[in-house]
């Protein structure tokens, strides 16, 4: 019987693996609408990886012959290195880049490629080859807020003598290290890397073997099918297996997190590279001119990393609303995660990259910074600890510091041009050694806190932070 | 000197637009980051347009001598049919579509191209792509919500006779023309074509003049420009006209509206289509079969559809993410503004294509419906109203139809199976006309208000929908 | 019959208007849950509106007889006062401001309180009460967005002599005038108010009559009560009637808008107040100190405002959130439209009502401005220009000009400190007139195009927005 | 001098805490509208606690005397039994929750309470309350979800011997147990707890002793306050202390999570209770009635559920918006997070709490759902695995079992009215043992893969999910 219906079993795999109950044919406009091979064909090494662990697994439980899964093991690699070499043809007439393969397997071996289906559905398939890519991604995009992270030690080392104001409100507040600040952003992205990580063990559950949505009544063994896929566990409910999609939101919330540090991060070099700020400047290469403006050096790299942070939010609202109220298990809704999860990985992976590149370029113009700190009313807190050092309240201290700063800014003097006397007409409690605490670099080595912006601590904190990222 | 510098003019076009000032050279990866050419190239009629009105212009006001400007345009001309022909070429080397077309017209006319540039910044031109882009495809997304609202009325039409449940909470709640039922989708799509003309108001401001930033120093007539490009009047102040991307917004905030609408309209249809609803059947054309149960018909189409509203929704939020506390006035940000645009507009264009299309292609199973409107309870409303016009409040009323229903569903009775006497039992203000209240044609058309689903009424309704579209 | 009933008529008032058909009490738990009368409480105004002219055209139409009518109008009259003598009882035992009125209603008029319900639902009802309330609260925001243009205005005026660095990605770019630099936001504001009144064109239809879903069967007159609510028209189909939101969704939308808007005209204000910038100085009113760093002003207000952006973008995502594949008709899921909107207009107008005020009580710190355009760099485009008159294609004189910035920036020089020789070493075209164009002043007013920088332009522009203003 | 200025301390902490240096009065609609004790008056619990371990750290280090600390200690504990008994008097005269305390403290001890401010912040004490309230809140959310999966189990148990339809598309595809479905929302639900307690390990370093930003002078003891406030860790860079808001967007993406999950959970129990499905009757107690439709049994609470997943997912995307391109460190912007972070706790933890009783209320119609599974259609795809065990690939296979489909819905049979003879005319595989697996019973325990839906493997699961419980 399987001979005569071999005669033609052509006809079948040439169609639509769904082909067998439908009258109409379907038109070419609803093919293109459903089609997913234009985005999904990166899977492409995924699903042929799952396939064939997947057929390996199925020859040594006996569901295949050895020799049978062998070949379709054989053809599948052939597939894969000659779409390395020639590419994939984007066309509608393939569904996804499932049925372009199994296509592909067909034409190499005929009627055996429909073997390859026994026991497995698309469902479970494409739970599982997402899975796959992000297992690899995650990685890579690890690896990538590495390389930042090791720019921002870098610089923090090279300009650690460099003193900056440091912001509250925008407002100049104290004085810290400009390593101190930069640092700042280390341990950001350092949250961002542990999430990463615990966001890899969740999606660490094969989803193979839960077929359409119900399991399977063939005597596979998933455990193998784990093993040779590099999986620790197996999904506990297979309704739950393919219709899950969490770990992808997972993955696009991070990608947010890590969008929202880079794009204040940038921010702030906007600000600082402004004409009137003038702290850094950032390489040329990082920057354009202006087809209008000669004397301009824009800064478009940190512009479009700042700017991508909305595409970022976007996809992962995108794919949050796709989810609201959806029932269960797979509905073709799902097909909508995948654009978005490519192109926030995208997006991530080309801003660290080009990011970590463009930090290492930046030059600090210490001598306008300096021009910004002249006044030393960044020294106000200390001057009002060194009150309550001597008794008062910080309430009354921070009132009469107050007073200072009105009176030399009302004058149009610096802190350190008001003489002993005039200090102790506003607070009989000021001593000559108040001139200690007006210099900055004294007033940033006084802190003594944890985690403070005094020169020690920070050195410290540098050293934690690259114990951490040589692990 | 010109001719002096002409001998290398070539060095310069060969260039980014604004190298002059740059030491170094801009790295190939900051290149791919920062170039737009792989998504903008679709403006490229439209900058073509705008350069020829511009080029137009300053022939006209003698910016540039007259045989200059039509050797630009002819060029332009030139270069259009070219690209129809062959494409464009997507390569990083280009920044963008202004520099790709740019780069083509020095190639043809040398030196000359530069003079286009005359009075006109990247910054005016490709706000006036962006407008003149969204003046077609905004009323080629109109015309396609008339197709679905024609098929909408199509099958209004057909089905006027058709009684279904109309739903609250989707529990059942009064009998509803099928017609009715569907038409409040034709009002839905008809307030969001609305908002698409009066959006095309917003975006009928024409931007060049604007410059850079500030305005040009050249004696230009925006009216010969504005005119050319059909353009009723000119942006009021330079800086926002080079800034503002509201009409993009607004665009991309309508597209929400319109697939928040779909969304609603598939997952009825979804709903309906379910083996328990089974009101209705859509085409095979529009459905998918699975590649593991035989006897399914996905509603892939619907899904898909539904699905995508997040992908819209998605790219809203992403603009006005990126738009959020951006300083003025062009920044390099606003290039993100294009990506998402052209998503929403071709999600749009192509939902609501196949929807007009799968529309006409549903089958209704009335048999099936009159199965679930079998037990009468959805003419307790009137049977209600039937007390309260012999006197009794509305309250009561309603108190004493509960009962009713309480009654015939313990018994597991229909309500027309309820007698005279057992009726007269729970109140005897019922006479025998209670029955004409069970027949659910009558409840239909007993509907008296403005808008109601009584068949005057939807007729009337279907009629006044005609007469709007065919205008 | 009806006196039988009458006697324990209380039992069904105090009860929930849907008591008849339950067996088990609800528990308190869920009526909490349910319960909306903490935050609907504020629509008691248009609720009470609204059942006067339902009672009203019901007693013109003959449903009720004219002293019931006039009855039930005096008592809700009667109960407005009250309210707003002694404020709501929010309570769960009332599950919305709807029963809570009707509750109030029935302890003064007893059972005749019933009749109000007659051919009204609470779903046209409280889709009523929406359109009536933002019918007022669009006019009020738009007048608040007025408030804040008339700011604009003025400070436009009152600084009209006042040069700036005009920006673009933050760079400085060419010099404009304050004054229109700040009009932009005026402008942005105008298409915001413009949307605001579209809206309310959308909101105008009447909705009572749908009733539940269906409309009703009593002989109502809806142009009676469109005329005593000021509605123009009657919604067309009483299903979408009951179940469209939009409206909401487009004032969340104009919310967002206005908000972003705010958001960037915040941001420059802070970044302007910066210590680095210096250009304003806000009003001590407007700031608040540090409890730490006595030297401190920062601008909370600003920042605040700035922030609050996130909760109306939330604020509409939320809502489309709602609405996404929800059926018809009305879904309790429909409650979530209120404190959405409640809170976006309550920001909205807190916003905009802070924001006119601060925006009088910036002094604009014209000294430091000047500082930041010593180097007279902000002249290049013109330069550029000027070569262009000469007859250099603006490609080469771009180049020439970056030669020129690049040669007085490596030597620490502004351009007008460059002599003629070294101009003419440069590029043999310049002229002793080239100075001319190194003052700021003259550079700004060569501008010709309309909505441009020059003071004659702004000037026109103010006028034209005084104007817009005043009708 | 301390006398001196003692006379009149009260003057200084009448004011508001940053007083000193300003001229002018902050009028009292900028007051209003920098407030924020409306909101953060709920944080009085851990804002005292925070400061007991504060003034106990102080007291210990010597900074303060050990009976000032006492006094302060003691009078903060009086403070909070006072709240506990009289409740907050919300008034914008105290800008927030920690001004209203300190005030109440000064009023008790006079300039001593100054002190309790020493080497502390208001920017390191906002955190510091934040990440308290969290530590408690987010074990409460985990306990009220671990009360829905204790709903689930028992549902799960109870029900053991339903068979349902489970569903693709929504369209019915295999049979699966009704347990089996239910838990795949325990496994959900588990996921979220997982993220839950990741979270509460982010949330475990001690902010205290950044200050304003920059770390402090005074000699404190962080490991003191880390141990009387019971963190592990303290942070590791006082900029990053003051500005990071990670943990709380964590939080409030893992309630949209929790509320994705829940959406759909509703989203089917409000179609199963459809008229249509009729599946399950959701208890009278958590469903309304209609105040026109006497017949209607309205699932509210689900519909609310659903509903609130918009506000929850608005949340997310305002503190994500709030924090897109803040620059470091504080900005009164961050004062944003709080309203946003306290309704959506507030909603989860009351949507999960009357969910989890609601869910017990639900009773399943089991007879109607076999209605829904007469025509045996669900057992196709095990048909088709029978042939393929017989030796046909599954395409042919799958072919084979679509012929037998449109076979038996043409003839309007259901599967297992087919003659042996008729199965035998399509395939002549087929024997007699084909009528096996007509019996759903059994084709639901010939699963046999891991997380399956046979009676077995769902057991198992249950097993499983109660032991995770009950840790």
């Amino acid at each position: 019987m399987v001979a005569t219906l071999s005669k033609n079993w052509e006809k079948y795999i040439a169609m639509k693996q769904w082909g067998g109950r439908f009258k109409e044919k379907s038109i070419e406009e609803v093919e293109k609408f459903t089609c997913s091979l234009e985005f999904d064909h990166r899977l492409y090494k995924y699903d042929i990886k799952g396939s064939i662990a997947h057929a390996e697994m199925l020859g040594r439980c006996g569901i295949l012959k050895i020799e049978e899964a062998e070949k379709i093991i054989d053809s599948l690699k052939e597939i894969q290195r000659e779409i390395e070499e020639k590419g994939i043809r984007i066309h509608h007439k393939y569904e996804d880049i499932h049925t372009y393969i199994e296509n592909k397997l067909s034409k190499k071996i005929g009627e055996l490629s429909g073997k390859l289906h026994t026991a497995r559905s698309r469902n479970d398939q494409v739970a599982l080859d997402v899975r796959l890519y992000l297992k690899d991604e995650i990685k890579e995009v690890a690896e990538k807020i590495k390389e930042v992270q090791k720019s921002i030690i870098k610089i923090a080392q090279e300009n650690i003598n460099i003193i900056m104001p440091g912001y509250t409100h925008m407002q100049q507040a104290e004085p810290v290290l400009f390593s101190h600040h930069i640092m700042a952003y280390f341990w950001m992205l350092q949250r961002d890397i542990k999430k990463l990580y615990f966001c890899l063990k969740n999606i660490d559950e094969l989803p193979l073997g839960a077929a359409a949505l119900a399991g399977t009544s063939f005597n596979i063994n998933q455990e193998i099918t784990s093993n040779l896929l590099d999986f620790t566990t197996i999904v506990p409910n297979s309704i739950d297996g393919v219709s899950n999609r969490d770990f992808i939101i997972d993955c696009l919330f991070i990608a947010a997190l890590v969008m929202m540090h880079l794009s204040r991060f940038n921010e702030e070099l906007i600000i600082w590279s402004t004409n009137e700020f003038n702290f850094i400047e950032i390489g040329d290469a990082f920057c354009t001119g202006s087809s209008i403006m000669p004397q301009k050096k824009n800064p478009d790299v940190c512009e479009l990393i700042r700017g991508k942070c909305g595409r970022v939010y976007g996809n992962l609202i995108s794919l949050l609303t796709t989810m609201k109220a959806l029932p269960l298990s797979y509905n073709r809704d799902l097909q909508e995660d995948k654009e978005v999860l490519f192109n926030s990985i995208d997006i991530l992976k080309n801003c660290l990259s080009v990011f970590s590149k463009m930090l290492l370029s930046i030059e600090i113009n210490n001598i306008f910074i300096e021009k910004h700190l002249k006044n030393k009313y960044l020294c106000a807190t200390e001057i009002a600890n060194y009150l309550v050092k001597k008794g008062l309240t910080f309430r009354v201290a921070h009132e009469i510091v107050g007073k200072l700063i009105l009176k030399s800014s009302s004058n149009n003097k610096s802190l350190d041009e008001i003489t002993l006397d005039e200090f102790k007409e506003v607070c009989h409690l000021f001593e000559k050694d108040i001139y200690d605490l007006l210099d900055l670099k004294k007033v940033i080595d006084i802190k003594k806190s944890h985690g403070s912006t005094s020169r020690e601590q920070v050195e410290r904190q540098i050293k934690k932070a690259e114990s951490i990222i040589s692990n």
